[in-house]
């Protein structure tokens, strides 16, 4: 390779740095419970879950927009590790951590691949679009379908609450009410095993 | 859960189910080497390849469809395993072992969506329409580039030939003629370094 850097050499680049996105790992369990999943297979289900789910999307929304949202939001996490959703003390950061790890990893591809991909997420994170509540709404059902395949293995270790869970999760019916219903109800089922704290 | 599946609960056993494309390892290892890749990380990989170099597709594409492609194309693998593409025993059994796997895993979908996923898995397979091609050039460049990033490792590990990867490879000529040519000058630098044998 040559070190001038062409517009395919940069996206090539890009396109290797985030294959570290498979040694990022989560909270979540796989649904066997073998192991903690990582960003990229989380990645890769969200964006399956707006396949198959996307008909719940209410209001309608964009589904190639949220696609992409999906399949890029946790490439941050490379730089700036993965955030509990019920750890406050890291949550505090995590904005300042998040912006520093899209500056470089977005600034590796051409200027207007990382003005795209930058607005996307960026759009994903201020939650304000009903593409960006949709695509938060799988992003929560798809740790809450884990965790109950999974007999709650990650709930017990952290000790949740269900109150909690559901404070969390409640965004879910901004996106798409009828999959907050479904979730709703997986809760309870949770909560009568046993998997959570009522 | 009730034992009557309505639409809903169809739609979250597929995504449960597929969840187990994250325990189906492929041989490419992870840019970093430190382990083989599972096809849920590949197929997300995939479909970040799209986004990005969803340009050089010639002639230009769907890329939704593309999308689309990738992110399912390798489900069936939950059920057949993964065939490597250098096992030619394997590969005789191939079509019909997905085939079985395709049947069980969209066959848990209502319907319309077992149809619609269905169709796509069979048009990426059949490799005729300008999308499937792009689709698997991209499905064939993907792994190049991890094994580059990590020294050739999988090509050492199978004593693989120049001559052989090339001769697999080039398909990716057939959907994108310019990540073929960035791929070859990969290819010749593989056995410059001793990666693959000449």
């Amino acid at each position: 390779m040559s070190e001038d850097l062409t517009r395919l050499a940069r996206q090539i680049g890009f396109l290797v740095e985030t294959d570290k996105a498979k040694s990022v790992f989560r909270q979540s369990y796989l649904a066997d419970s073998s192991r903690k999943e990582n960003d990229a297979e989380h990645m890769w289900h969200l964006a399956l879950c707006v396949l198959v789910l996307g008909e719940y999307a209410d209001p309608p929304v964009d589904l190639v927009r949220v696609l992409k949202m999906v399949l890029i939001h946790d490439i941050v996490e490379i730089d700036a590790g993965d955030t509990y959703i019920y750890d406050e003390v890291a949550r505090a950061t995590q904005a300042e951590r998040e912006g520093r790890a899209a500056d470089r990893l977005y600034g590796l591809l051409p200027p207007d691949q990382e003005a795209e991909l930058r607005e996307i997420w960026e759009e994903f994170e201020a939650r304000v679009t009903a593409e960006s509540r949709f695509a938060a709404a799988v992003d929560r059902l798809q740790p809450v379908l884990l965790n109950v395949a999974g007999e709650g293995r990650a709930w017990l270790e952290h000790a949740m609450s269900a109150d909690r869970v559901r404070a969390v999760n409640s965004k879910v019916a901004e996106g798409a009410p009828v999959l907050w219903d479904y979730l709703s109800a997986l809760l309870d089922e949770a909560v009568s095993r046993g998997w959570l704290s009522d």
